[in-house]
């Protein structure tokens, strides 16, 4: 999937407090990597966010707690809705990290969900960002090795 | 499927900055109507929304990006948990246009999903609704025929 | 399942206006007890939510209409990605209660959900929970035996 186009992604500030954005997708931008950038650009570090929109194509995965990594577990290669996107961001060695889940729903609406790893956005995916003044810090936790808030 | 009670859409005003409303559907309700009703009433112009309750039927569809249109992919005559509902509200033509996303649950856990077209509350669905300062405008987009938000 | 650490939930407070706080749960933590706990805690009485994470176990239900009551929906004992949490908090005879639906994916992305009953964490669970000035109340709704939000 091809990434968002190079340093743009179309937004608008809804709000100055709370910090309330709407981040608007495109058909064809790569939404993992979108909402990377944006957190990168407007330095996110205390986020909530939720969304809804369609994809062409969608890689979701599912934690397997054995091996301690991530499977993936959803690969789809059609139209499908964006049923629920929630996610947060916070920092991670001082940089924004974005952790999403999502859910989506097929042709005959049958529900698929899991971590978001990539997805092509087909035409639209509408999401609602809230920066709060307080942010939040990732620290790896030994057990499952994955980054988790610590608050 | 019955319209909400005419001019009557139960709601609170939980908070002033920024506008947040609790806004309850009942037994018989028409979910879709009402939250246009609502936003109407409101004059809504840049919201997002969240939901829970539980539907006695429902009606979900899929855009067909092939035909360009949305097709009926879910269609349940049964008493089923809303486990999800995420939607927004923005201009289309100066009018509150409102989109939204379902997750439904059935007496064994499947989860179906899809956009919201109907639905008929039973016996409630408990929505929490954010208006922001700034407005969001939808416009045609030539490629899907949807319109969609343009910040 | 047990239950949270005794009077002690990982939380922070991430803004005053309005009142946002994340709320975290840990490897081992009963997730619906924790909620209440918290909410207790924190006399919160007209408060949404929305969160991601995952679960070793969970049990979901499905409120029975002929029955008026709920019925287990889902019973897991296996690791799952909890894709969408939502739920609201309102006071039901002067104290908090927590309703909150709940989506899971297996790891073949499978989606299932259902009304929240227990669910044990790990390794993650995080909230963004936001209270408001207005409070909700909850009634007890004659036909279903519920207590519903009444605004």
């Amino acid at each position: 999937m091809r990434a968002v186009r190079e340093g743009f992604v179309r937004f608008k500030l809804l709000a100055e407090k709370p910090k309330t954005y709407a981040v608007i997708f495109e058909t064809g931008d790569e939404l993992a990597s979108g909402l990377c950038a944006f957190a990168t650009k407007e330095k996110l570090s205390g986020s909530s966010f939720k969304a809804i929109g369609a994809f062409s194509q969608v890689k979701l995965a599912w934690f397997d707690w054995q091996e301690k990594k991530y499977k993936p577990s959803v690969v789809l290669d059609e139209q499908v809705e964006l049923v629920s996107l929630i996610g947060d961001i916070a920092l991670s060695d001082g940089k924004p990290q974005v952790h999403a889940h999502v859910v989506v729903a097929k042709r005959d609406g049958t529900a698929l969900g899991g971590h978001l790893q990539e997805a092509c956005v087909r035409p639209t995916c509408e999401v609602i960002l809230t920066e709060n003044p307080g942010n939040l810090q990732r620290q790896v936790d030994p057990e499952s090795g994955l980054a988790l808030i610590r608050p």
